[in-house]
C-alpha cells in the first residue's frame, strides 16, 4: 500500500497525467475569495453605447500607455466622439471606431502627437510569469490582470494583442495615433502587432457586439457605404455617469493564489469532457477572469 | 568597406534586425510560382449554402481523421443534412451546425461509433517545422498545408485548433461524435481542445458568414428559440456539384521555398507599417495561404 501511495505521489510530482479529475477554470473562479479580486477604477472604464442597444465596456490601461489613455479620457470628457461610428470590421482581425479621418478639433487636454507608447519599462512592474514558452518575446506573464510580454535583458514590457485587446489606430510610422480612432481585436491574437502599436486597454464586456457585426467589404474591412456604419450613441467614462448607472468590474489579482491555480487549470484540463491535458497554455488563452460586480464600492486598488 | 560588408553579413546571419524593409506575406503569396501550390481534391471540399445567400467551404482532412471524414462524405452524399441549421454560436469560441440531437437514421456508409481520431501516427508525415516554441506540444509545424502539433517521442501528431478549424461535436468522453454535428472555431485558437476532439478540416472560404452571426444567449451559446436557428439550404461535396459550378482551391505547399519564406515573413514584419519585427510567430498565426482558383483543373495531389 505504501509503495502504491509513493508511486502516485511521484507520478504527480513529475507531472505525469494524474488519474483524478481536476478543478475546471470555472470552479476556480467561482470559489475565489474576495481577496482575489481587484476593482477597476471608474476613470478607467470607457463605456460605448451602440444605437442597437448593445454596450461595449473597455478597461483602460494607464499603467502602460499613460499619454494615450489620458487622451482617450479627455476625448470622452470633451464629447469628441459625438457622432462616432464603427466604420471598419475586418474578419479575424479588428473592429475600429471613431470619427474616421475627421478634421474635428481636439478638446482641451489632448496631446496631438503622443510618444510611441508601444512598450514601457519592465522595471517597476510585478510580473506573475506564465510559465510556458512564448514565441513573441523572451518572457510572458501577467501584471495587475493584464497579459504582458517582456524582456528582462531589453528591460521592456508590452501589453499583448489578445482577443478583445484595444489599441490606437494610426497611419504609417512614425505616427502613433492620437486615440481618436480605436480598434479591438475580434479574432485570433495578432501578436505581430505587439510593440508596433499603442495598446490602451481591452474589452471586458460586450465584445460580441463588435465581433458579430457584418464584415466590411472594402480593403482592410472598411464598410463601403456610410449607411453601413454602426452608430454609437455615446462614449463616456464610467466616472462621468450618474452613480446609480455606473457599471463596476473586478479582475482576478495576478498575484493571488487563485490566479496561480487558474493558470494551471487552463494549462491542464482534465474533467468529464477533456481527457488529455495539454500541459501548457499560451498567454492569450489564459483569459484573465473579469467579472461585473454591481455591488462592490468603486475604489482604485 | 570589406569589414563593413562583413559586419552586415554577420548581422543578417545572427538574426539581428536588418535595416532594410522585408517582403510582406502578401508580397510572397503574390509572387509564389505555380509549383508552390497544391490543388484540393473535390471530394475534400464540403460546401454549405446558407439561406442568407452566404457560402461556407470546408476543406476536409482525410489524412488525419479518415473515419470521421468518410462519415461526413457519406452524410453529405446521403443528404442527411437536409434541414440542417446553425444552432449554436458562442462568442470567441465556436459556431456549430447539423440537426442538433436529431434521431434521424444514418445514411449507408456511416460508422456509428468511430474511433478516437484525436491524433494520428507521426510516422509517414513529412513535417515542415514551424521553428518557434509551441506551448501545447513538443513540436509544431505544417503537413500538406495543415497546422500540426506533434511529439517525436510520443509518435503522435494532431491538427491544431486554429481560427476556422472544423471539428466533430461530441458528448462526454468516451463518445467521439459521428460527424453529424460539426463546429468551426470563430475566435482565438482553442488549442486546449487539441487531442480531445476529432478535427476533420478547416473553413477555407466564408468563415465570416459564421463568425458574424448573432451570439446565442443560452448556455454554451445555443440559440434560445428555434426561430433564431440559421437555415442551411444544402450541404454538398464539391465532387457532387455540376462541373461548371464546382469551386476549386489551392493551398501553398508546406515543402515549397515560398512557404519557408512566408513563415519567415509572418515572424518578421518590417515594412512601412511594422517597425519592430517579433522574431517569432505562433502556429495558428502563420495562416497557411489558401486561394480560390476557378481555372485550375481538379486533381488529387
Amino acid at each position: 500500500m505504501r509503495s502504491l501511495l509513493l508511486l502516485t505521489a511521484v507520478a504527480l510530482l513529475i507531472g505525469a497525467a494524474p488519474e483524478k479529475k481536476l478543478l475546471t477554470p470555472t470552479d476556480i473562479v467561482t470559489a475565489a475569495p474576495g481577496a482575489a479580486w481587484k476593482t477597476i477604477a471608474a476613470d478607467d472604464l470607457l463605456v460605448l453605447d451602440l444605437k442597437s442597444g448593445g454596450r461595449v465596456v473597455v478597461q483602460l490601461a494607464p499603467q502602460f500607455a499613460p499619454v494615450h489613455v489620458a487622451n482617450i479620457q479627455a476625448l470622452a470628457r470633451g464629447k469628441y466622439w459625438d457622432g462616432a461610428t464603427i466604420y471598419r470590421v475586418q474578419d479575424n482581425y479588428v473592429a475600429q471606431w471613431g470619427l474616421n479621418e475627421s478634421d474635428k478639433p481636439w478638446p482641451a487636454g489632448v496631446t496631438a502627437k503622443p510618444p510611441a507608447e508601444y512598450t514601457r519599462a519592465l522595471k517597476g512592474l510585478s510580473v506573475k510569469p506564465l510559465g510556458y514558452a512564448d514565441p513573441y518575446a523572451p518572457g510572458a506573464g501577467f501584471v495587475n490582470g493584464w497579459p504582458v510580454a517582456y524582456s528582462p535583458k531589453g528591460g521592456w514590457a508590452n501589453l499583448a494583442h489578445c482577443y478583445g485587446t484595444v489599441g490606437v489606430g494610426r497611419n504609417l510610422s512614425p505616427d502613433t495615433g492620437t486615440g481618436g480612432e480605436l480598434y479591438a481585436i475580434i479574432g485570433q491574437p495578432t501578436r505581430h502587432m505587439d510593440r508596433n502599436l499603442a495598446v490602451v486597454g481591452r474589452v471586458i464586456q460586450g465584445i460580441g457586439n463588435l465581433s458579430s457585426l457584418p464584415r466590411g467589404t472594402e480593403g482592410l474591412g472598411f464598410y463601403k457605404d456610410k449607411a453601413q456604419y454602426v452608430p454609437i450613441v455615446r462614449i463616456r467614462l464610467a466616472s462621468d455617469m450618474p452613480a446609480g448607472e455606473r457599471p463596476s468590474y473586478q479582475y482576478m489579482d495576478s498575484a493571488s493564489p487563485s490566479f496561480a491555480r487558474y493558470i494551471r487549470a487552463r494549462a491542464n484540463r482534465l474533467d468529464d469532457f477533456y481527457r488529455r491535458p495539454a500541459g501548457g497554455v499560451d498567454l492569450c488563452n489564459v483569459q484573465v477572469p473579469v467579472i461585473e460586480r454591481p455591488n462592490v464600492p468603486l475604489r482604485r486598488d
